[in-house]
């Protein structure tokens, strides 16, 4: 049996999503409680690792069991078994052709900006603060230089893996909504602190310390050294995971599982 | 000298606004931090007092002291010394005539359900989780026997300490936003407990285990042991306290210091 689940967590109190030696990863968090679930080991597969401290509201993962159980066990049955900042929001059996990472074929991430003078009390930790005002129109000029398949290496950490920089930006917006400015960038794929060192460069923009031709300079000059720094990771949440609409993955609607905006 | 602020804070850490003995407080924490700040001990009065666990937005304060500080240092400078789920987003010197409590001529209370089968993990602690499916027009249409100046007996704590059961709800709504269910209210002033006490009952109309009647039907009984149980605190936000225009306190803008609903 393959089973897909749709997860949701608040990364604040994780090493990010991957499994490591020497700190709390969500990966353990889940594989842990599906595995007292299931009676046995359960190895998963993500459809997107998500680094230190980010959110995720539509990752997918899937894992392999000989154990039969119905959904509300893989559902409920697991929350009960994992800490409130992990939650697991549906449970599907898929095919043997579906994959959570290898099926996926683009990935949505959401970047919220708290954009006001003081940050606010009730949503830190979930929301990037920047006091100094962001022009956010400017902000989206600039991101619209990211679309098509182009070559991301300004943008990539130095620490990635992949083993090229050729990406696909399909969507990218910036909008304000009161105090909250949300960039929202969609991609066949991401490379590693991609969203953050490209959100890094628009706050700049945004800003006016930097031309709205900018990111498009930064995309051809190739080198990770001229664009601004990384944006903090408590801003940036994993928003979907798409897969072909034949195998019938539910995507967590953006304005229904995160705060309405 | 008198100074007017406006305070947000989470709930979650502190057993309410008021300043208590052996435990921490809202009240606690801002006075400790003015203090500093104004070289001098400092007593506050606030808009309304809120409970344990219970969130604010727009709560307003008021202290005088004998320190001259740019507006800057009563903001910026105070929020060095504050625990980061304390802010003080503004402040303003008020004539003698002000009082943050005995000025406000109504409050603003939202209340906050997040109903879907799953919890969020992200909002966990900022909303109350309901997973029975709520119908909010049936809330709504029962929370509209609440208008007007009323005996709230029904919907008051034991411990309320207040003279009189009277109140006057100015206004109240429930709508949903996806999985949200927003449920405001103002009132010239609330009894102990009265936000949360209607919204258990609204949550029993909500679910079909009531009529839509029934608010009324409590509100005449004046029986507080008629009604449902208390709703969580986690879900309750103080928005605003609403002072006559020409005093010319900052309004807290509902949709630009919560997530926009």
């Amino acid at each position: 049996m393959r089973i897909a689940l749709g997860i949701e967590y608040q990364g604040g109190a994780y090493c990010g999503y991957q499994r490591q030696k020497h700190c709390p990863s969500v990966q353990e968090n889940l594989e842990n409680a599906l595995s007292s679930i299931a009676a046995e080991g359960v190895e998963l597969h993500c459809a997107g690792r998500t680094d230190t401290g980010v959110h995720a509201i539509g990752q997918v993962v899937h894992f392999e069991t000989r154990s039969e159980r119905p959904e509300k066990a893989w559902v409920q049955g697991t929350n009960t078994q994992l800490p409130a900042d992990i939650r697991v929001v549906w449970a599907k059996p898929m095919g043997e052709d579906f994959h959570a990472r290898f099926s996926a074929v683009a990935r949505q991430y959401r970047y919220v900006i708290f954009n006001r003078r003081v940050h606010s009390a009730v949503l830190a930790g979930r929301v990037t603060h920047e006091p100094y005002e962001l022009d956010e129109s400017r902000m989206h000029q600039a991101a619209q230089a990211l679309l098509g398949e182009q070559d991301f290496s300004s943008f990539r950490a130095a620490a990635c893996q992949a083993s090229h920089a050729m990406r696909e930006v399909q969507r990218v917006s910036v909008k304000r909504c009161g105090d909250f400015i949300l960039i929202d960038i969609q991609a066949n794929a991401f490379l590693h602190h991609m969203v953050r060192n490209i959100v890094g460069s628009l706050i700049e923009v945004g800003k006016g310390h930097q031309p709205i031709q900018w990111l498009a300079d930064l995309l051809a000059l190739q080198d990770r050294t001229q664009a601004a720094p990384t944006a903090p990771a408590e801003g940036l949440y994993f928003v979907n995971a798409i897969y072909p609409e034949g195998l019938g993955v539910p995507q967590a609607p953006l304005d229904q599982v995160l705060w309405q905006m």
